[in-house]
């Protein structure tokens, strides 16, 4: 017997979005918030997933955000596809798929910026200037058009993770962060929508990332130095696939300070460069017992 | 026969004020607020005035902000009377007086800031770096705090006002801004928290700002050219005053810019400084008709 499902409501426009949102409108509904930039993988999916558990309406945006690609960014090349991302969100069972216009996002240009803090100036953040004043500008922006009681984020982008935490707590907005572990293909790659830009012997060695960044993982836990790790990570990457390194930092986290030693969580990330296509992954991890907190427990 | 007002309810902590406004409990109530930083007078009462007749909840928060006070200003010295306010705000029907600590309000230093675009860069801005950072991050937090449908600003902070107009146009916040016009003397002096700090003297001569502001306007009337008018304005109040002038300028509103050809207001403003405190005092035009629009008509 197949099981009637919800139609999904596709909204185009804020005001439209709005109205339908409208506090006085949901009668104690609880709203979970999934925004994304589309292109679903099976990592967006799994924020819907636990959206759907805590939440009476699921809503998702899909939004390639300019505002957060840098000048000779991928933002053109950045993957499309709404027709099947829209068969995807109705078959995870989202309620209403918002897909905005930049023209109603950024009607005009106010000149008023949200400028993050030293948590910037590590990891992406040092390659991409500005890009996370992009992302907090569309995250406030898409908050304050949804009002969600509940927004949900995947720990795969663990350093916007980190600057929402920080804003939403510093800026008292109100909705609750939720952390979704990273969702891994059989061979440990994290999903992303940029693995689709791979070439297939790229796809063959990336997966070695996630086998490095493991094995810094285990040197953390026999208590090597912080360079010495970082250092151990980048060479598995590099003598086993073509990938450039950009960046392997082992910080605190949501801090992401170099200060590993006073955190409860730590956080070993790298960012890797194969030919046009920039993978990111890490790996956070409690600093009382080692255990991994980033990866979902459920693969 | 004396009326039985509603009691003033008294809140301290950010949590129990949410708790109290929940958007569940409100039954589709409307909440009025409006932010201020006490030592009330009427230009804050025609506040309340205001927010009363468009809502059907006023709350009002008084909050010396120290993020907006740069180093050297008169944070330490800014007027302060409680209990005062206290018996004003109930006397004018706010329902819920909101009094958080600093303490509560800035209980971390996260680093993400707001940043105003070139609004800023005129009148008050110009010797205030960081002031309306300081504003912004306050007004963004109160207003995330309290949820407000309609928010109050007096025109007299017109370029506060012109910022935060273009903060929740641009970041798409859900309240509305009502602008409230400028409460006077009777001898046209602008009403003020600081107006208590001019000596005898001083207080004799503060109101030829206005008078000098409104001779402006009528030269702006009889389409003088914009830097004659500001030299005009502040040959006045120099000849007439021991106040130093800081700036006088013509300029769009709410736009903040030297094109004053191309908007629908224009605004003439000045700050004025008497020995230790500095008065602030503007006329906003409409361009159509010329009349004045930050003038409380019902003065």
């Amino acid at each position: 017997m197949k099981v009637e499902k919800k139609t999904l409501q596709i909204v185009k426009s804020i005001a439209e979005l709005r109205q339908l949102l409208d506090r006085n409108g949901r009668n104690s509904k609880t709203v979970g918030f999934v925004p994304t930039m589309g292109f679903l993988h099976e990592g967006h999916l799994s924020l819907v997933k636990h959206a759907k558990e805590q939440n009476d309406i699921v809503v998702m945006s899909i939004f390639v955000n300019p505002a957060q690609f840098g000048p000779g960014e991928d933002f053109v090349s950045y993957p499309r596809d709404i027709e099947n991302d829209t068969l995807k969100a109705a078959d995870a069972g989202v309620d209403i798929l918002f897909l905005p216009t930049a023209e109603d996002m950024y009607p005009f240009e106010g000149g008023i910026k949200i400028i993050p803090g030293p948590q910037a100036n590590e990891l992406c953040g040092v390659k991409r200037p500005g890009h996370f004043d992009g992302v907090l500008k569309v995250v406030l922006k898409l908050f304050n058009i949804v009002d969600p009681d509940r927004s949900y984020f995947g720990m795969k982008d663990a350093q916007q993770l980190a600057i929402i935490e920080t804003f939403v707590r510093d800026f008292n907005l109100r909705t609750t962060i939720v952390r979704v572990p990273i969702v891994r293909e059989e061979d440990g790659l994290a999903k992303s929508s940029r693995n689709v830009n791979l070439t297939e012997i790229e796809r063959c060695n990336a997966p070695i990332i996630y086998k490095a960044l493991a094995q810094g993982a285990y040197h953390y836990d026999q208590k090597k130095e912080k360079e010495e790790i970082e250092r151990l990570v980048a060479e598995i990457i590099t003598s086993n696939s073509s990938g450039a390194i950009d960046y392997v930092s082992l910080l605190s986290y949501p801090g992401l300070t170099q200060d590993i030693k006073h955190s409860e969580e730590v956080i070993l990330a790298c960012a890797v460069k194969f030919s046009t296509t920039r993978l990111i992954d890490n790996i956070i991890m409690s600093t009382k017992d080692g255990s991994y907190v980033s990866n979902d427990d459920e693969q």
